[in-house]
This record gives C-alpha cells, structure tokens and sequence, in this order.
C-alpha cells in the first residue's frame, strides 16, 4: 500500500537528519531536495570528505562537523549505515534527539534491528528498506530519481507510534517511492529470496566461471553472464554484515535452490532429458509467478 | 579475432539459405536484408505461419514450400533449430546440397554436432554460436541488430576446408556480429560456464523463490532479482536439449558453483562473518577478471 494515493509529495517534513552519507544516503538527500519540500536536510558522516561532496552535490543543506549537532532539533533522523552499525549508532544518538523525534533506517534486514532499536527508543523506531540501489557504492553514484516507483518496505512492532510511523511513510512518499507495510520477520523472509539469494547466486556464478574459462577468454560471455554476474560487484564488507544478519532465512531459501540445482544436476548425470524438462518446466512456472 | 578488420561487412554472399525462421533465423535474415548485400535469403521453416511472418517482416526474399527446394543452389545454408534436430536435418539437405554449399549452424552446443557433422558433410561444415538471443522467441522478437557486435564463436574440426570457414566468416560479418574461432570442446567448456549455467542457477532462484514468498507478495523484488530470474523465461524444450548436449562441462561449472555456495553456508550456519566476508571477496576479485 502507498501513502494516500494523490496526496502531493512536497508535503513538509521538517528537519530531516540523514546519518551516513553513501550510495543511498545521498541519493535520500538529492531526493528530499528535489521535491523542494519545505525542510531543512541536514548530513553528517564519519567521513568530512563525504559531507563536503554531499553538500557540494547539493544533497544537504548543511553538514555539521558532530554527529551530535547533527541529529539535534531532526524530526526524522535516516539511518544510511550498514547493517552492523544501526544500533550502536542509535545508542549514540538517542541523548541527543528532540523527545518526539522518529528514527528509521535503510539496512537490508529488519527483524534484529526493529527488536533491538525497540528498546533503545521504544515506539519511534520504523525500520526502512528501500528496493533500490547499485552495485556502485558511494555518494558519487547517488541519484535523484534512485527511488521513482520503488518499492520501499517499512517494517514496525506493534507497539509503534502511529505518528512515527506516518512520518516515515510521508518521507518515503517525498523522496519518490511506494511504501510498503510488513511484519519484520515476513520481510526477513522475502528479501533473503528476492534480494539476499540472488546475490549469493551471483557470487558464485563468478566464483565457478573464474575457476573453468580459461585466461584471455573473459569476453567470451553475453546477456545471462553479465545479469548474472552483476551484483557480484557488490561490496564484500556490506554483504557479510547483511547475509550474517539474516542467515537463518537465507539458509532455507538457497537449501530451495540447492535442492533444484541437486536434481538437475542428476539429471544431467544421468543424461535424463524428460527429468530435465519436467524441472526447467515447473521453475519456468515458477518464475512466471513474479511479475517482472 | 575478427573477419579482417575494415572488410566491408557487404560483400556479396551469393544464395543464403536459413532453415528454422525464429529469433534467431528471423534476426539473420532481417541483418543480411539490411547489409544489403548481393545476396538472395531464402527461408525454411516447418511452420506455414512462420514462412509467411518472415516475408512479411521482410527477413527473406522468399520462402518456397519445400526444404529441398530451399537449399538447392545455396552457397550457404545456416540451420537454425534446436540443438537435437541439427544433425537429423543435415543429413535430410545434404542429397539437395550443391557440390560446394558450406553449412552452418547457431546452436549453444559444439563438441557432438561438429564431430557428427563432419561424418554427414566432410570438410564442409562450421559450427556456429551467436552469443546473442533473448528470453523470447518466434520470429516475433527478430531484429536486425540482435547480432551488432556481439560474439559470434566459429568452431570446426581441423579437416575442414578453408573456403568453408571463410565463407561463414563473412557471414558473421555481414550480420554485424565478431567471429571468435575455438576448438568445439574449449567452446563446450566456455559456455557451459557463462551462458549454461548462468541459465540453470535463474531457474533455480525462480524456484527458490516461490516457494518461499508468500502469495501476494510477487512484486517484492528489485533489480538484482529481475536480472537473477531473467533467462529462466526461456524454453524448457530448448534448453532441455542444450544442457543435455553439454552435461559433462556443466556439472563441472555446477559444481565450481555448488562447492563455493556450500562453503558460504556453513559459514551462515556458524555465522561465521570473517569466513563468509572472505568468501566474498573470493568471489568479488574473481567477477573482477570479466569485463562486463
């Protein structure tokens, strides 16, 4: 479900605080801009250098020099740090937050984070996940439009605010993107089939392609490899964080794959083409389920 | 290595004769239409419809009812259908052939259809593989430009005759694509790695997929489950027939795959973060040896 369908995307939001100023923080803070609302959009980083190309892209309005500067007097603060470091970061930060300020984050996993975040600032915390990015990291690849029509999932426990949670979902609506109500534990699942999984599946397409092409015939490839190999570009730091985070539910989506992947593979051994069709067949059917 | 680079990509062809008018068939004839090279381009196919569709899309210059009056007098003929009916059609054209016609096909395989091929048509025959296509197919998705610099791998046996091969070469010129010449077993290997099992590792995540996102909730996924799932879209009865084709190379990149996604299992199952981080990067610096 998306924010009232029709209301205007330039609604106010007051001063909205982005904390970590990479790929997707900077592209929230082109986004904000863009819309022209009428808020202040505050950046900080752990890096000057980023907050000055933030503030040089126009990304942010201002950029103090302390965090604590940073998120004081923010009625939204973003969280646009990876996953491992959201709630050290909203410990650091709740001291310094106005008392009715919201928090939400945009890291790859919900559940551990909404539980934690729950009791470190009970009823304001809305997990955020938006269906956007790149293997590309860093400010210099954001983008404006990076979140047009994307889906961007918000998690919440029961016990949320419903004003915190409107608040996010008016944010989510500004910078251009379709808000999308789940249980954490129910988007923990979807992501680790939709997103984690395809990812650890690009990993080892080019892990396996590395080990059999032989040097000087790298080129050799067309569409499928370049598809599938792209998100492989991705960031090893970023996606152990990720991929640990939500281990046991990706643990049961690739045990799908490899369950596919073993039957095939008997049927190749085999040289049983009728097995081999019934399988492409029925994941044929399978992929015709989703509508992209 | 390409057909001598600057070589006009126009230069006269004689009759070309394409039997199997679909994707592919209908892109070769709708490229060597617009080479406008002095060349008539005769179609084949077992469908009326389809005759009738690449005449009207102006792939062919004509398409006559019978397939040994389509051949007969053909400089070239290029077989165009599934990878289990090359060699059956082969041995059908080859009493209609003219004393010097050259054949050629498009399959994805080469090892078995050259070695075959070579005891239907000594000398006379060139495996080809345009390393372009589409999920779609039927003449319907034809364009001219399928092939615009794409890989187009020539393999043959070394008794073959140089006119053979030099005639094919000009043919991948004239439509657009770069002819890359390998031994058929190096190209089995190659491709069972960055094009074969590309394929099965979509269907697998297609699979994965549904049965582990709750109904409803389809249109979940973003940009790397779009491009992950892409080509699992193609045919079950076609690809049945490849991956059958070239077993032996595929379980041997399949397993290269199996082996990587097993170990960062158990790192998941231990969540063991350095371990799979590591992994990761393993995996990371081998995308980095491919240039796309």
């Amino acid at each position: 479900v998306s924010y009232p369908p029709g209301a205007p995307r330039t609604d106010p939001l007051g001063r909205v605080t982005i904390v970590g100023l990479g790929l997707i923080g900077g592209s929230i803070g082109l986004a904000l801009r863009r819309a022209s609302v009428d808020s202040e959009v505050v950046g900080w980083d752990v890096s000057p250098e980023a907050r000055i190309a933030a503030i040089d892209r126009g990304a942010v309005t201002c950029a103090p020099n302390s965090l604590h500067e940073a998120v004081s007097g923010a009625r939204l603060v973003v969280l646009c740090v990876p996953v491992d470091s959201s709630i050290p970061l909203l410990r650091e930060i709740v001291p310094h937050l106005s008392p009715d300020a919201v928090v939400t984050d945009v890291g790859s996993t919900k559940a551990r984070i909404c539980a934690e975040a729950a009791s470190v600032l009970p009823g304001r915390f809305v997990g955020g996940h938006p269906m956007a990015g790149s293997e590309v990291s860093g400010i210099d690849g954001a983008r404006a439009d990076l979140f047009d029509g994307a889906n961007w999932f918000a998690t919440a426990l029961p016990d949320v605010n419903d004003d915190a949670l409107d608040r996010v979902e008016r944010f989510v609506w500004a910078v251009g993107a379709n808000i999308r109500r789940f249980d954490p534990a129910v988007h923990d699942r979807i992501v680790a089939a939709v997103s984690h999984l395809p990812h650890l599946l690009a990993f080892a397409l080019s892990e396996a392609a590395a080990n059999r092409v032989p040097q000087g015939l790298e080129d050799a490839g067309a569409g499928s490899f370049r598809d599938g190999t792209r998100v492989a570009a991705s960031s090893p730091r970023l996606w152990s964080g990720i991929l640990t985070d939500n281990a046991e539910e990706i643990v049961q989506s690739l045990d799908e794959a490899l369950a596919w992947l073993t039957s095939a593979r008997a049927a190749l051994v085999d040289s049983d083409r009728a097995a081999l069709e019934q399988l492409l067949e029925q994941a044929r059917a399978a992929k015709d389920r989703f509508p992209q």
